[in-house]
């Protein structure tokens, strides 16, 4: 596989084609970037433990039936992945309350809720992304309503996936952010990543952060949090 | 009937016990304000005029079918209406991109919509009327989701009635927030006021504000505007 031109790149991510049809270069950056981008650093290691540990999960949700973008690592900071074209949606899950929930409707962070939250919030850094509606979603044209059935159901079951693999580590699944892509042949994919950048993960026990909040927060090591939960994920770093 | 104790003081109206069991009496004060009472100012006959707009729309919108808390109109500026249990929703209908709509998903004031969008912002001022979705009102326990559904149907209906009403008027219906109340028997009652406060109206030719933006953005007279409106619907100061 031949890693070919720069087709994107975001604020953790670079995204190459290639020279096979339908696959795509992933590159994990170790910018760590927070608040839409207003708080910025760059922190060695980061990128490589984002893509152990997306990687890792991945192929465990795939193991459960759960089908994602993701092919095969191909070093510390490189997936080979699907091309999709994304949803510019991103689909927030929230088991406990925590960041902007806590805002938004005036709960206090930590609290469990009594049952999940999904969330819709569109992919628009200019807008910040905003939090939307089914409506908005629609006049925007950003998925069809059968889409959104597909992708709220695979959130879900995702939830319930993860927040099992976590709990039997001692890690709390407090929330966490999904994008989508559809394949060529119409079916969504899950894409992107899920990794400490894009979950929160509190120690079940401590309820220390393990996820990006101590970078958004300046709470310590951002690496050795990291660290911690692929360590406890099973992973060896190579 | 007598007016009794004050029960509960808003930013535009004060609500009244009676000598009569489940009859309010309600009070509309000349206070302006905008952006979360950030912008406040008070303006002469703006009680009155919506007293007498409001009372106008839910006689119009009775005679369609669509019944609410009002009972009757006292005076210039009071009103008797049915106690009910308010929503804590604020239940917004769009036709054309204006306002809020216009900062959340970037598209352009005065672009009417393919469809209409119907949002739901938790009433509370302390949090600044936030959007939310089914999944926070029933965190919060704000409505249960068959109300939502009434909630939505009747929203809806109330638009195209209205639109009906203003476009005879040369007057296009952008957008406007509803409250609503549950009775004692557990119906969903039109409560609230409909209103140049709670609507954005304009002149369908000229596309002239005939509403609280003008308040809000400094464009004039905020009582020439809401007489044009109250005029235009057949209304005779008294």
């Amino acid at each position: 596989m031949e890693k070919r031109q720069l087709l994107y790149e975001g604020k953790a991510k670079r995204l190459y084609s290639t020279n096979e049809e339908g696959i795509l270069w992933l590159e994990y950056k170790d910018s760590a970037t927070a608040f839409n981008g207003e708080k910025k650093a760059s922190i060695e290691g980061k990128g490589q433990l984002n893509n152990h540990i997306t990687s890792l999960l991945f192929e465990k949700l795939k193991a459960e039936g759960i089908d994602s973008h993701f092919v095969q690592k191909l070093s510390d900071h490189e997936q080979l992945v699907r091309h999709v074209e994304i949803i510019p949606i991103e689909v927030v899950v929230r088991n406990v309350v925590a960041g902007t929930l806590a805002k938004r409707i005036g709960l206090e962070e930590g609290q469990p809720l009594k049952h999940t939250i999904v969330e819709w919030y569109y992919k628009d850094d200019e807008l910040g992304d905003p939090l939307i509606n089914e409506d908005h979603i629609s006049i925007l044209s950003l998925a069809k309503p059968e889409e959104l059935t597909v992708l709220k159901e695979k959130a879900l079951e995702i939830n319930s996936i993860l927040t099992r693999f976590f709990n039997e580590i001692g890690v709390d699944l407090i929330d966490f952010k999904l994008e989508f892509g559809r394949g060529k042949d119409g079916s969504i994919l899950l894409a992107d990543e899920i990794s400490p950048d894009t979950c929160r993960l509190w120690d079940s026990k401590t309820k220390e952060k393990l996820d990006k909040d101590v970078f958004r927060r300046d709470l310590g090591s951002l690496t050795d949090a990291y660290q911690t939960v692929f360590t406890r994920l099973g992973g060896v770093s190579s």
